[in-house]
């Protein structure tokens, strides 16, 4: 095939701490075979093709571009902009043939790909030809038909070490409080949570309960399990995901109680567990509530990581250049006791919406723990680290040029 | 002097990432002397020497106590435990006695100098001839006559590139939270979320606005700044204290409504300024609250506060060597711009129970940020990162043999 007209890569939804190294990989990639057309980056994920917002990536450094590796965020900005009819698909066609793009990448999560796959039929019944592949990015990796998501290893490692650090900490001080609760990202799928399994290293050391959204939460299970533990060490660190669901099928934080105004408190999870722990056991709990800075810790980041992330950007280039569409890049895990993993590719239509969970095997029968099995799949994944440069004793990061500024002229626009 | 006896160093209170190089410190320092006594350390701080359990220092291998220098938590455990009566210290040097302890160690913040302090006259009182040294740690930074703390570089460095990182996150990502909470240690002192400050690395950047519990917080001001801020930037990072307290002279994490029970919810500062946003303004909020993580995290601790935490220890052990006593070891910044820092002592009774406060003309006229001065004063504590050797991805750590069983062994005997 010929290569004509321009490219555009876009971010969408949450950030991980590797994201931009996705970035990174695409426009390296796209240099490296010297294309004709010109490498946007669209502003806040497809609002900036919506509405015409680009930074042009083929004028920027190199040393910038580069930065992207070891820079957390989402560096051309992202959105949770849904597009819902008919007519905003169509405003986003127009988007890309006023700017002549051929080619566009799509980072993101499940909605992401269920837009890009649309985004894709249109274009074939509209008969514009463009290249749309999708990159898969998520600390929950949640997205089916790839072994794992880049950027799940990152927020596994952060995620383990500071429960690792924190399980320390909990030993080594005798104070009343001697339960620890640990609440990790997670909405539908415990991941994550799991992954800080990895943080036992020697028996009766933290995590000692693990709880994820795939098991029903009961509490006096979930009692009787932490006063064992605790009889068993005289104290008790407890993982739990966020999105954990009781019997009435709703979700823990949310079944709180009211407040003097009369308005349902939406405390976190963890606040949660500590009064029924505190009310029903008389131990003192603790929160650690870690929050954004599990999908933005890059100073703690898996080289694994970072390195899959950036392939998965180039991939995607090379399945546009080679004139494939209607695609997300994924991880094949080679079988074999080394780990190793190479890029494939898997249709944007069987992704879209489809939503991976923790297999049940994984999760030790009594829903209190992960098993061997999980730890084996995630441990590859968070091995590394990555030398971020500093300055003054704190990371220095890149920021694209005009970039913040466009986002005060935004808001200002919006605010008027 | 001519050395006799044995010598014991104990750690107390909660953990900072480098209390453990102070251990270390100790430990080589005391070697170097080749002093002829036996140094032990007493598990769990005073506990330790009141019920005889001890770890032989002397006997442990050179790489295990090299170890301590990337360990965090408290190595050889640590507790609040208060001595209160005539008696309760006379069963201190009873136990000192016992193991003709003549040198005493004693790793603490405030409540710690004042029991050595008490130490300290006892023994004159009585006759016996020990030398009592205090060796400073908290992440804190609240003792007086010392420049700073060890162990609190290392918490404000990692919670400045925490504030960078989930600041990227948030100027990154347009969702429908705009507002960002990040809840910092600090009861009665505001200087680890002043150092959250640092993070600001251009115009407009988080954090945009820190309140410390030396202003008293007036819910009145806060909207009003937060508003501007939102106004200008279309979001807003607030990094509070968790002892920021109103004009009623309460804490505002205690300001809380009464549950379904009638019990007065105790939760967390952070949520307590987010129902504030949320009610008051309609823009919704989010918590990061990374708790005992902001004193543990050695994953990205200061070089400079980790050596100089090593510093004050060894320097302990030369002051016990050399006679002294009833001292607390300092450090002594050097005039210049270049930052340079030298032990120097103080008396111990000058210490004890004493509070260092942010001094108000470090704080921001208007109570909502810090000054370029307070910048200037932090800075250099956090410079340079730590290499932990990492295992399979994660940090590893050292630890003290059978300090773990012995710790099972005392739970055992407590809960029966």
């Amino acid at each position: 095939m010929r290569w004509h007209g321009n490219a555009v890569v876009a971010q969408s939804g949450g950030p991980t701490a590797v994201i931009n190294n996705s970035v990174c990989g695409v426009v390296q990639e796209w240099q490296r075979h010297r294309p004709a057309g010109t490498l946007y980056g669209a502003l806040y994920g497809v609002r900036g093709i919506l509405e015409g917002e680009y930074v042009n990536l083929s004028a920027q450094s190199g040393d910038l571009i580069e930065g992207l590796r070891y820079t957390p965020g989402v560096a051309l900005g992202s959105s949770r902009y849904k597009l819902k009819t008919a007519e905003d698909y169509f405003n986003l066609l127009q988007g890309f043939k006023k700017m002549d793009i051929r080619s566009f990448f799509y980072i993101g999560g499940n909605d992401s790909m269920d837009t890009a796959c649309q985004v894709h039929r249109l274009a074939l019944r509209e008969g514009y030809e463009i290249q749309v592949i999708g990159i898969p990015k998520t600390i929950d990796n949640d997205l089916p038909f790839t072994d794992h998501c880049p950027g799940y290893g990152s927020a596994a490692k952060f995620m383990a070490t500071a429960v690792l650090e924190t399980g320390l900490d909990l030993e080594g001080l005798i104070t009343t409080s001697r339960v620890v609760i640990m609440e990790v990202m997670g909405r539908n799928t415990g991941w994550l949570a799991a992954a800080t399994g990895l943080a036992r290293r020697k028996e009766g050391s933290a995590p000692h309960l693990i709880y994820l959204p795939e098991v029903t939460f009961n509490r006096k299970h979930f009692l009787a399990d932490l006063m064992e533990t605790y009889r068993h060490y005289g104290l008790a660190y407890v993982v739990a995901a966020e999105g954990l669901v009781d019997e009435t099928g709703n979700y823990l934080f949310a079944c709180k109680s009211r407040d003097s105004f009369g308005h349902v408190r939406l405390g976190g999870l963890a606040e949660t567990l500590k009064e029924l722990v505190e009310e029903e056991t008389g131990i003192k709990a603790r929160c650690n509530v870690p929050g954004t800075l599990q999908r933005a810790a890059m100073h703690y980041a898996s080289r694994v990581d970072a390195d899959e992330a950036y392939r998965v950007g180039a991939e995607a280039v090379c399945l546009a250049l080679g004139g494939q569409s209607g695609l997300m890049v994924t991880l094949e895990r080679e079988p074999g006791e080394d780990y190793h993993c190479r890029p494939g590719a898997v249709a944007l239509e069987r992704v879209a919406n489809v939503e991976k969970k923790v297999p049940r095997e994984w999760i030790d029968p009594r829903g209190n723990d992960v098993t061997p099995a999980l730890l084996r799949y995630v441990r590859p994944l968070i091995r590394g680290e990555i030398a971020v440069p500093a300055s003054d004793g704190l990371p220095a990061f890149v920021h694209l040029p005009d970039l913040h500024r466009r986002n005060l002229r935004r808001k200002d626009r919006e605010a008027s």
